[in-house]
């Protein structure tokens, strides 16, 4: 493994003035917005960029998102988002994005997915992944192990009374 | 309980052309969106609409999604998204929306939200629902028992290997 190997560089984006909603700061689905482009910017990293899709029709389907907000957003923010690989296996990869602003010192939101690797066609069908994918995949696990302390995570949304 | 008591309208929808991604169908992220002016919807329902936003300084705030992608939706499907209170209390909203469109028989997405009453100014703090819409989420929450049958549910995210 080499010594940067671990490192994906961070999607970072301006905050649109029409994701602000009656709230004063940024709509909930917009950190979903964000998350989508940022898993997109991880797919270039991967190797499967647009010129990959087009040669091999195989693409990423999402199957599931869990978004933690933490911090409210406002308009004068920029956000950054960092993956990290929590797991993965020939076809599936478990994603993480930590978001962060200048203005807030803890994370402002933590979304996770579940990401399927995809043949599309007649009938879309999962698919291994090519192996320098699978291999840098399996770089990437290992460099977020142990990164989650003190994150929230996935789970059964639920009023907890005590 | 009067004898639709029970019932909230439907949000609705059309699928806007920069929602559909380069798989050709409705990107991840606006499923969100479409959940968020869904949510807004059922907050007027509930009569935490934008006269009384500015009136009391109250809103929600949403803690947490869970969203399951279950189908594809195309640029010429119509979306529509419909609310249950899955449960409550004097300042949470748990609340599901289950995702149809026309051409599909079976959901083609399920979006849970935990939502907090939150009055806002220079340090914002959760606060009680007013009574009405504190007894028409009790009523709504009676209306949804049992129907989640066969729907996928908000969980930890992870690869399950057997």
């Amino acid at each position: 493994m080499s010594a940067n190997a671990g490192e994906l560089s961070p999607y970072r984006t301006a905050i649109a003035a029409d994701w602000i909603d009656y709230n004063g700061h940024l709509r909930d689905a917009y950190y979903g917005v964000v998350f989508s482009s940022a898993i997109d910017e991880f797919m270039d990293q991967l190797g499967l960029d647009e010129a990959y899709r087009k040669r091999t029709h195989c693409t990423l389907y999402t199957l599931e998102t869990h978004i933690h907000y933490l911090r409210e957003v406002k308009a004068s923010d920029d956000l950054a988002v960092q993956i990290a690989v929590l797991d993965c296996d020939q076809k599936r990869i478990h994603a993480r994005g930590v978001f962060t602003c200048a203005r807030v010192a803890e994370p402002v939101a933590v979304a996770e997915a579940m990401l399927l690797h995809v043949m599309q066609g007649a009938a879309p069908a999962s698919a291994p992944f090519p192996p320098p994918a699978e291999q840098r995949l399996l770089e990437l696990r290992s460099a977020a192990a142990g990164t989650d302390a003190g994150l929230p995570q996935s789970r059964k949304i639920e009023i907890r009374r005590r």
